[in-house]
């Protein structure tokens, strides 16, 4: 098979939808969303039959329970697909929405019309169902797709992937506006990589890894996700209750999640109380601490933490600890360790609240919240395709409005310029 | 000199310069502008001088008339640089504003505040009014930039730069916010494409090869601007007036510019009436018309056109001329030929123009307006960096907007994620 030749005829096909998509109504793509999660629905003994074969052979390769319990699709998980649609379905269509027409003093009329990017590639692992989540998004966004799944779910990718063009072709659209890559050759990405003039943007989802090799290569942009290594700062004017509360739910509510707290700052004013609380709570849950001299100092039974724990991402029951003097030095530790994903401070003082607002460069900031808010879902954004830890184009969870761009529309009525 | 360790001293630099420059107050930032405006004006005999002696080896070294032309600073020249610092102060200051907001179901409060991008690099070549234009807008919006001008402007570049820094430091910001690399070493150019921590996006302004080259070995995303093959599309349903008015100074208000039309389509419907009346006038203009079958049997004195013809930017007194059959195939002209920069219909039919303006995938899409239009100052952003030609992140011509992100800001009461 000639990769290089197969990957240019998806990149043609994938540029061709995306004109049709680009001028889809919104009515059009709103079905084929609701065909595509009737289809999947009807035909999940198909989709089954497909992922147990993934799964069979997955298993007989040697792949690890939690590759195995990623990989896996239920009758559960499959609904669940199918109602992810249907919301995308509700959600508003950014396409075609014109800002205001502001006049301007020669004449002529400016405004700015949202419109889809083109094509999106996404490269991700195991999880079968992001070929239909992503896929959903890219979709009603008017945009066409490329996908590339993990090798391990090629057959459930397949048969997702099979849903979705039934859909789509029952809606009047493209079936090309979806293609997955039927290869599990690794060149095939490095050719997609490449194909800049047939490729707007490259979604990675996936593990650190995979996300640096893209960054890499691309010869597009890309909407990439790094490290979330998140802070909670308990200001000494803090509330205590909410402080403890906050805290200890931005650690515990779940450990894998990029905006999980990594590491709690605590101001030295509120330190005994807050500790006092926080200490016996994560003991309980096994958390482990570790901590800087000045906290080990209170909590006795905590590990020592080194300069490289601050600048660990955990995903899982460990945290960081650090006791600092005040608001500029929880800043200045935040902006030194952490990986400007989402950061809190807990407190009651308007003026401070501000300053960490304004100052500290993450993609979140967040006063008296917990971080484990930072998602496309709790912000309103109907779904996510990912969180940018770039600022460029989007930061932060990306939905829609961020597989959009806008360009400029101008009405005159015989206007030139003199 | 080690340049790899030079352009990191640099990088970092403008990184710590950067943060400080995303706090500054609007007033710090603003008087920066204007004091700087006042000492390029104090300092122009020096800046005279400076711009001397680049002229001095320029023409020792043979550079051509309108290379020369381009690097002089002329005192007309220098006001207008000061003047467009003071525009700068005057427009609005982006950073730090927050969208409405909005409560969600959990209680949480979700907006997004404006920011600055960080580290802007800036490529150019022979102008130097560049070095206050682009730095000053790279200042209002929050940003650090790092110049790297042209080598034979390198004595101008650095009395600006130097200009620049005075104005920094007596409104109390970091001088680091604006530096020139001081060697003409090429792989100093290298080397900033490649620190990607330390620069946040590349803006090259120059020629299709300067901007190939920063497109291709940057490791950060780039705001960039390729060609300008811009048409005019005169439909059937024209009004014969404003459309004879608007072709014309579509292409003859200025030849080398981004904006102006290259190939002109017209509608069968009218296009005798249109040629009639512009062919003259495009002969009596000097432009030299390359046309198909069709239009020369209309305008036998004009040459014919080539398939690179419609493919090419002349930037000069040269234009390509097409009869189409109406709309659609006009749309897929533009598509097929064109580069997404501007395109305009001209046309009464209400229906047509906006179909024109939702499926024709430019940049500016226009009706009846002349494609000169399409400009910063023109669209009313007071300013612009350049001209983006992609659709990630900014599209069409980028203003002060265009140079910042957007980050979630949380607003809680010690509220949890259950």
């Amino acid at each position: 098979m000639d990769i290089k030749n197969y990957m240019q005829e998806i990149g043609k096909r994938a540029r061709r939808a995306a004109r049709l998509m680009a001028r889809a109504e919104t009515k059009a793509k709103n079905d084929a969303l609701l065909k595509i999660a009737d289809i999947i629905l009807a035909q999940q003994d198909t989709l089954l039959q497909a992922n147990q074969n993934d799964i069979h052979a997955a298993s007989e390769n040697g792949l690890d329970a939690a590759m195995l319990d990623r990989l896996e699709l239920t009758r559960k998980r499959i609904e669940e697909m199918a109602d992810g649609l249907r919301q995308v379905a509700e959600l508003d269509d950014p396409i075609g929405k014109i800002t205001e027409l502001k006049q301007r003093p020669t004449g002529i009329k400016v405004g700015q019309m949202r419109v889809p990017l083109g094509v999106i590639g996404i490269i991700y692992e195991a999880r079968p169902n992001v070929t239909a989540d992503a896929a959903g998004l890219c979709l009603k966004s008017g945009n066409a797709t490329i996908l590339r799944g993990g090798s391990e779910a090629m057959q459930s990718n397949l048969a997702i992937a099979s849903c979705l063009r039934q859909g789509l072709n029952a809606a009047g659209l493209p079936v090309d506006a979806v293609q997955v890559i039927e290869t599990v050759d690794r060149d095939a990405v490095g050719e997609l990589l490449r194909m800049s003039e047939y490729v707007d943007v490259i979604v990675p989802r996936g593990g650190k890894g995979l996300i640096e090799r893209v960054s890499a290569e691309a010869r597009m942009p890309v909407i990439k996700h790094l490290d979330g290594i998140c802070h909670v700062y308990i200001d000494d004017r803090a509330d205590l209750d909410k402080a403890v509360k906050i805290a200890y739910n931005a650690k515990t509510q779940r450990y894998g999640t990029c905006n999980t707290m990594e590491c709690l700052l605590v101001a030295e004013g509120i330190a005994k109380q807050a500790l006092e609380k926080l200490g016996p709570m994560f003991k309980k849950a096994n958390v482990e601490i570790r901590g800087c001299d000045r906290s080990r100092k209170l909590l006795p039974y905590i590990k020592s933490a080194t300069e490289d724990d601050y600048r660990t991402e955990y995903l899982g029951p460990i945290m960081s600890l650090r006791i600092v003097d005040g608001l500029d030095q929880a800043i200045d530790h935040i902006e030194k360790y952490g990986s400007h994903h989402t950061d809190c401070i807990v407190t009651e003082d308007k003026d401070r609240a501000n300053r960490f607002l304004r100052e500290v460069d993450s993609s979140s900031v967040m006063v008296n919240a917990s971080t484990r808010f930072a998602d496309g879902y709790e912000y309103g954004l109907g779904a996510e395709i990912g969180i940018s830890t770039d600022k460029f184009h989007a930061r932060g969870p990306v939905g829609l409005e961020g597989l959009t761009s806008q360009k400029y529309v101008v009405i005159g009525d015989g206007h030139i310029r003199t």
